[in-house]
């Protein structure tokens, strides 16, 4: 990192993570062999584990850390003050949970072996939670451990929020931060959570879509019915809920949920100029998915419809006999999971309840709905004229080839909004990983070389921010 | 059963029946408490291990039994000579393999604990293969025994044939028949794989469907992917399946699969006088599925629908995350089994083309099919003038307190067609399971006063058949 301008406190900081990078991928790694699976009970002692893992490491590197129980899974707290009470106050947010591992059988090695492996860019750990979360994440624990190894001190006050329950619905989140409002006050707030335009090109996220995730089953006969017995004299629960959900979309790709687009606002043609500009998004896609063909809503190219198209997805099907050969059978139930992405200005409640409606108007004769809903999260976009967001894309700029670009993600992280609302602090998103981190599907991974510039990245954002005057 | 008019022979077998009833009930738990799954690859051994079970037993009554290992699972013929070479020679049919278990959590009981308990009709067993087939078997397997311990001899002579493949696309039958052609010729057939009409009156089936069953797997993704970095941007196959199957049936219930209705026969208004005759059949089945209502291709009554229309019904239903909470994924695949129960005339390899074209000519795009062919059989209507099937059911009319009714069955039993095609014998179809037995779902059971009933009416029918000269 020979050819970035450091201020003379700065530079022995970042040879100093040059140095250590060895330990702190050791360090990623034992934190990643923690199956912290948020969404199912099973797993809800290793989640704790995971908490107090990541609680006894950033106690190690001198904060004043506390795990917090909750209803659900913990929070992690970390301070440090000892910038002095006039520096910023840095709001550092990740998520210590992850996506469940299915399908088992799809992984090269166990999902929570946290393998380092060679790829095309060098060296990448392979893990459930590589990237989301727990590598990005802990580009900036690495940084402030690195500034206090080095200097015993840090730039800028800073108060480290990590969550538990991102992948399952944030239960405890809002109550959380209506609770502790005034211990978590910050000028601002990195979430880390987002990805990078591609390897060599850092990028700042300012609009995530919003979604609403529902289950919805559909019950019909009391138990499983022979096919040969039942086969055509009532209803099938299986071919109903095909005939239904079969119905969310027309044949150009719109959503035929009532009133789904009424709030959609269009993009200015200036900001869809900037993301064509980007370059060739298809090609990415098609590469990273391994999909033949890209689709989706007439009338909007790809990045149009990822970043400012609401969507509607089945994420799960289940009826019936799903095992090996031949089992003729009716199944008693039908499940679906459905959840639709949303974009600033839709009414996340609006949209459930709209989703829900559509359901239970078409309700097959004697059937009936069970629903479930998983949370619903607004739409964000957030203001790009701020300060501490320039300062931050020039702190990246140092570090990697390319500049800075401002992008959009058809993801949802719900606590932007949240941070919005109750702390009145808007985020900066920027994260490390790459379109093909395979996150939330088999063999999920971490590009070491996107770890190794995401620490440097954070540090050098550390002391641009301590010179910010706002 | 002091009111049945007895022969002076077939009256100490009829006691000896009653005075060893709880034996022949231990013999079928112990028969039951067996895994026969044979549509699963596990439980191989296990199906094997049945096959020697019955086989042993069928030697310990003094039959001559061989267990005949084929490809799939082995098959088990049993013979017995000793009514000499004049007598009439009855081929059984049974088969000892048994359905999956799945929902396992739905059973109350173990699914091969075989309890005995107590019903609104007295005993039951509850076990996975107590109706189907493991508990109708061993009606003429105990009828047989009665007749040996009684006599030591049988009135006509015997070929049983009892397969293990029934449950999962019978591979090895027509091979099997065709190569034991000459051993297994007899004057006519008892095939024990049907229901009666109700508790207190026996039925003799007369039409049966047929059946084509694929499993069709949409491809799309490569892999799994997060719902917000690609919903909208490309085909969910699991969004796209449900759009296909959704077209499979119009609303009126109308199969929209080309050319499916062309080769259908439309039945006789007497013969649907004669079933609208035997009572309320939309009650029975609403009572024994527990479903709310009945429906149903438009124009057509219920038993009409069961018994002379085809159908297309969805037997599993698999895309995504099915686990418990929320997981924001694309499923890199979608998966659907299929089946389409046929009646007479209709040519099942059409008809499977038919599925396969409907289901290709709506590719989605960038998507592939993986269509998997899990066997097809021809429907069947067996001659009902008969004399075979008139002494039969004159039999079970001495045993039951109702007259032997005709019916037919929406199910499909694939030997029938074969051992009319390749052994030339038509077969009787007889059975003393319930519509309420939930073969093929969680508690299946049979009633110990079928159980009795049925091998008493075996018995009688053992001798009738002696006695017919055709």
């Amino acid at each position: 990192m020979s050819d970035v301008v450091t201020s003379k406190k700065l530079e022995p900081v970042l040879r100093h993570i040059d140095a250590g990078l060895d330990s702190a991928i050791e360090r990623l790694q034992t934190f990643l062999k923690i199956p912290s699976i948020s969404t199912n009970p099973e797993f809800k002692s290793e989640v704790r584990r995971c908490a107090q893992h990541i609680t006894d490491e950033l106690q190690s590197i001198g904060l004043d850390t506390k795990l917090h129980d909750t209803i659900g899974h913990p929070m992690v707290v970390a301070t440090d003050d000892s910038a002095g009470p006039d520096a910023p106050r840095i709001l550092y947010y990740g998520h210590y949970d992850v996506q469940p591992v299915e399908p088992i059988n799809e992984w090269n090695s166990p999902p929570f072996d946290a393998e380092l492996v060679d790829g095309p860019n060098g060296k990448r750990v392979v893990s459930r939670g590589a990237a989301d979360d727990k590598g990005q994440l802990m580009t900036f624990v690495e940084a402030i451990r690195a500034w206090k190894e080095v200097h015993a001190s840090l730039p800028v006050r800073i108060v480290i929020l990590l969550e538990g329950e991102e992948e399952s619905g944030s239960e405890s989140l809002v109550p959380f931060l209506e609770e502790h409002k005034e211990s978590l006050q910050a000028d601002t707030c990195i979430v880390c959570d987002t990805s990078m335009w591609d390897k060599d090109t850092p990028a700042i996220t300012s609009r995530l879509r919003g979604m609403v995730y529902i289950e919805a089953t559909l019950h019909g006969p009391t138990h499983d019915l022979h096919s040969g017995g039942y086969g055509g004299a009532l209803v099938n629960p299986a071919n109903a809920l095909t005939e239904i959900l079969g119905q969310l979309h027309d044949s150009e790709g719109r959503v035929q949920i009532e009133g789904f687009y009424d709030d959609v606002q269009e993009v200015s043609s200036e900001q869809i100029a900037q993301w064509n500009a980007l370059g060739d998004a298809d090609a990415a896609l098609l590469e990273s998915s391994g999909a033949k063909a890209t689709f989706g809503e007439k009338g909007y190219r790809t990045l149009e419809r990822l970043w400012s198209r609401p969507t509607c997805d089945i994420n799960g099907l289940r009826a019936g006999y799903i095992g090996e050969g031949a089992k003729t059978v009716i199944g008693a139930t039908a499940m679906a999971k459905i959840s639709c992405r949303l974009v600033a200005n839709q009414q996340p409640e609006k949209i459930h309840d709209a989703l829900v409606s559509f359901l239970r108007e078409q309700t097959p004769v004697g059937c009936s709905w069970e629903f479930k809903n998983f949370g619903v999260a607004p739409a964000i976009a957030v203001p790009t004229e701020s300060p501490w967001l320039s300062a931050a894309s020039d702190a990246m700029t140092q570090i990697f080839p390319n500049p800075t670009v401002l992008i959009g993600t058809g993801g949802s992280i719900p606590v932007v909004g949240e941070f919005q609302k109750i702390l009145g602090v808007d985020a900066v998103m920027i994260g490390f990983s790459l379109d093909d981190d395979l996150i939330h599907a088999p063999n999920e991974k971490f590009e070491i070389s996107c770890f190794h510039r995401g620490i440097l990245s954070q540090a050098v954002i550390l002391e641009a921010y301590a010179n910010l005057h706002v």
